[in-house]
């Protein structure tokens, strides 16, 4: 890819790019994700490959103000028109628009050309270990969810079989077992060195509060008559 | 202090609490730090610390809305005239309007009384660890704050004299040297007990973005010309 399609792109992203979880930094990861990855496969087409990453989250702003649509069929159908528009091949823009149809985690619609595998892995990355942890609190404040929720006896839920959001129901449901969800081996290693720190955030926050609540209802129910 | 008291306090601290960071699981959690707290120290007032506690950060929202007032400040104000008006004697609503000035960091105005110091350490105590992180986090996403700030040479900042805030910026100032603030034992044995978790998710959140970066980055340079 030359320097002026690399910019002309980037540009457009900066554009279209809202929240703190997926902000700029978070499409540079993925990019620099998916170059990581692809050097231990085989021919990439690196320019479908990073147009897609650079492009892959432009939908987001228009799933935010009408969740019932998908970011990823939004995305795709904006960078088709754009590389169009643009006077990219049609062929190109469809090899591209197929990556970011199928980065997201619907059943239904999964990655099918190498390039749509490498991107939906380097997004993954992206929630797995510190940076997972990190980004998902960022999502969870700028909604006002809280860090978990609380049961019938004022005890603190670890987030199994929640049904309100939080930041427990989230790990639980998502971020615990991130690992099975890769394509490529190297997203597969790389996912798995990170997985310790992620378990260990979620450990030690359960026990610092549960330990909290557990001593001091303790002590409260001596004090208050 | 009888149920009904504390349950009258316990509903206007409802009434008053607003944001992710602050919620009401935060005002339990420093309430129960503080009664874990309080155990170790002789003579404690009970009916004045468990009141402070409840009421502590009753003042984030006028000062949120308005950010020249200090929460503190408008937190004991109110509480005072709260206790005033429920038929509370003077004295113990000066006691409690005391602790809940002085449960903020500024140097000028340090807790004096045993239960300001207490529930100053409670508070303090529940920015250490994975808490300290988890909220952190959750703040800066509530104010679209990024994770790190990017240096001229596009690197990531580790967060250390940056200007712009950020995750990294607020972990450097605040939350890495957290232990030398605490006035009680008992909360400097829980921070030191804590300090390893937080400490260990801040490098390995630099260390997995920083990695990303620097490969991929020069991944990028090779592709693009």
């Amino acid at each position: 890819m030359n320097k002026e399609t690399y910019c002309l792109l980037e540009k457009f992203m900066i554009c279209c790019i809202e929240d703190a979880a997926h902000d700029k930094e978070h499409i540079y990861r993925v990019l620099y994700n998916a170059l990581e990855i692809a050097k231990e496969e085989n021919n990439v087409n690196y320019d479908v490959l990073i147009a897609a990453c650079l492009l892959h989250d432009i939908g987001r702003k228009e799933e935010s103000e009408n969740p019932s649509l998908c970011h990823a069929i939004v995305g795709g159908e904006k960078s088709y028109k754009f590389l169009l528009s643009h006077g990219f091949e049609k062929e190109y823009a469809e090899q591209v628009k197929h990556c970011i149809h199928t980065h997201s985690y619907r059943k239904s619609n999964p990655p099918v050309s190498l390039e749509a595998k490498i991107l939906f892995d380097a997004d993954k990355l992206d929630v797995t270990g510190a940076i997972g942890i990190a980004r998902t609190l960022l999502y969870k404040g700028s909604v006002s969810e809280p860090l978990y929720s609380v049961l019938p006896d004022g005890m603190i839920s670890n987030g199994e079989n929640d049904i309100l959001p939080s930041f427990f129901q989230e790990y639980k449901l998502k971020l615990e077992n991130l690992c099975s969800v890769f394509y490529t081996e190297k997203a597969r290693e790389l996912a798995k060195e990170r997985q310790h720190i992620a378990r260990e955030f979620y450990n030690s926050l359960y026990q610092e509060a549960n330990l909290s609540y557990q001593n001091g209802k303790k002590e409260l129910d001596k004090i208050i008559r």
